[in-house]
């Protein structure tokens, strides 16, 4: 049995376990600031979007964030460590209310709540950015990777501004 | 079996992930404006209530919402879509430490926090309300369903009003 | 088999669920107010802290909160019900995210994201306090305890004051 088999085979509660485990590492690789481990999350290629719940709504491309494949994801890794320039703040992201829609050729639809806090120096820590996740998750190698990854996010204001992915 | 007796019958392990399952169908429902799928979730009669905590810890019996049936569900569904005037907003809500308490004539008493942020247009993400569930599930045909539901609040203000249920 | 035999040779879904559980029930016990089993959750001797995490990055020892023994830890509830003054409030957390790091010398390392929300008397509720547990969990008698607890915050500044565990 092929990893996939595998995968397609679990029961609905199994399912919902390897899911769970996979949101939590994501959001721990995120949260610990290991972003060199991020694009390892994605297939190749894979879609990343960080968009507005309305523009997602009316059916509009523009996306605060477009990522198409794992160089645009690196390029964002290099951005944080190289070449943007920011103050120092830490990301804090909490997720919520998981659903699994079910497999549809080989890709597993999942939708999930999101919340993140963010902390400047100095600073309280304050609700930064709240959506929903709209995933598509795919079998790879043996183990449960984004294809895409929608982050359909509540509020067209953006406090300060986005540097690390959510 | 009855899908009553198979519910019962549940490891403690399989009943947490009917009952995650089912928090999580729940608030995707909300989250997604699909109110008029909200009803189902509960049974008839049924008692919803939204209740400060202050209200809730000393019996006193004032609620800032109170459903007693379908017919008063209905009849918030039919405020939100029809006869409310309200600005536009979105609700996100989290759940999390749910703690099942077990089962008691056919109820199984459950309990989980619940955080929800509201988006104005134009606005930030902001804290919404925040509180506890206090529900009594019961298997209605093959599923379970909220007979009692309780939202209790942990401030006595509601920013804005309440316009979508919790 | 012992209860720590049984625990060790759960399957990671399995463990999974014990942890939740232990979350949960932390949290509920903690937002009930029910402070007299608070240190009921932790063995003897034992390690609770509350540290900013800049300090723990950086390895300063400076703790907002130590406690190194059920002592320290019933100390607290004795300020919380007798000596301390403050003003009424409530606070409400959230865990999210949690991690199983595995097995080590009978250890169970953990890693979870939490977020807490006070709510003063005539105020709305506000975000208090986001961080992440990084736990050391144990088997004791026939259930788990955390022989470690570190609550790792983001913000330097703890809005009011901290009289309640985290």
């Amino acid at each position: 049995m092929t990893a996939a088999e595998r995968f397609l085979s679990l029961s609905a509660r199994d399912l919902r376990f390897e899911v769970e485990e996979l949101y939590a590492n994501y959001i721990g690789c995120l949260d610990e600031e290991r972003f060199e481990e991020w694009p390892g999350f994605f297939t190749e290629p894979c879609l990343y979007r960080i968009i507005p719940r309305e523009n997602f709504e009316r059916g509009l491309p523009l996306s605060l964030w477009l990522c198409e494949n794992q160089g645009y994801l690196q390029d964002r890794v290099t951005g944080i460590r190289k070449t943007l320039v920011y103050g120092p703040r830490m990301l804090r992201r909490m997720v919520s209310a998981i659903r699994i829609l079910g497999w549809k050729d080989g890709e597993l639809e999942v939708r999930a709540n999101y919340t993140s806090y963010e902390t400047l120096t100095d600073e309280p820590t304050r609700v930064f950015n709240v959506g929903q996740y709209r995933d598509k998750i795919v079998v790879e190698g043996d183990r449960l990777k984004f294809r895409e990854k929608l982050c359909v996010y509540d509020s067209l204001l953006v406090p300060n501004s986005l540097i690390f992915p959510l």
